[in-house]
């Protein structure tokens, strides 16, 4: 039997990702947001989506680019308090003893520490309500190549990402893998 | 030590949304993407990117609205089935068995057997390259009722949702509660 909520933003699974940019004085913000995902794969975009009141907000829309930032599973502390703390305040990779490296592809930077890294150029903005979404063109991707699989793609058990779950608020890891995707649904 | 991957859709986790419609003479269909997510609080919006060749496109174009169906890893192989097979071709809920439910909220069907529905109401049609987005507001969410949790919220460990990997093509499951959001990163 099914139970209506009400509209809520109950999705699962959402994203952790950690959105890197220049503010105006260069210097580097991280922040962690949920709300995001894939949404073309001719050219590959990645969307994020973000309030105005944010610091990244200004940086995404000042200098056009940005990078998505998978962090594994043991960095789930570290990215939990990127998503509270406002780099209007502090550099949050330096409180964090993170090191930024700069993205040789994009005008943004990014984390050494997470396994895998997105580098992209906003080519829209879409004002929607609250939250104005960023699509990034992904120029390139790079990935510590001790979570690379046998088929040159990031091995999910090696990158280890994790979850967010809005409603309770907590974070889930990503383990197990159930099949092959195109392959497993055949014959059902 | 980074290496590059080149400009490619690898992005950790993305979901696995059976989005729901109907066609032109009412009959419902089915259709599995990972490519989406959320993208605003306020109103409440999923976003999901489709393929103008699909014919969930057409139906999305003409009616309107959609819903968002999240299997349980029980579901893995319907799933799959759904994103392999075009609803030009078959009714796939009647090939799988599964139950359509009519909406009363939005002109969209809905999977009983799946624990999460989102009834939405397309916003904005956003074409972006071989992917248009349609984002839809969030008219309301319904879960089975077995799969609250105490707060009211669905428990993750009940909705059990599973994710999809790019690159490699698996899905993998959601597992084990790593800590609870906008606190675990205090004191950092």
């Amino acid at each position: 039997m099914k139970k209506s909520l009400g509209p809520k933003t109950l999705v699962y699974p959402t994203p952790v990702f950690v959105v890197g940019t220049y503010d105006q004085q260069g210097a580097p913000n991280m922040m962690t947001v949920s709300w995001g995902g894939v949404c073309c794969s001719s050219p590959p975009c990645v969307a994020v989506s973000l309030r105005e009141a944010t610091y990244s907000y200004g940086n995404l829309v000042s200098r056009k680019a940005f990078t998505v930032n998978i962090p594994s599973q043991k960095y789930f502390k570290e990215a939990d308090y990127m998503g509270m703390v406002s780099g209007r305040d502090e550099n949050k990779c330096e409180a964090l003893s993170l090191t930024v490296v700069n993205s040789t592809v994009v005008d943004a930077p990014y984390i050494q520490e997470f396994p895998v890294v997105l580098e992209c150029q906003v080519i829209q903005t879409i004002k929607i309500g609250g939250h104005t979404q960023f699509i990034g063109e992904i120029k390139d991707v790079k990935i510590e190549d001790s979570c690379l699989g046998p088929e040159g793609f990031p091995d999910v058990e090696k990158v280890a990402p994790f979850m967010f779950s809005p409603g309770d608020r907590h974070y889930y890891a990503v383990r197990q893998c159930l099949g092959k995707a195109f392959e497993v649904g055949r014959g059902k």
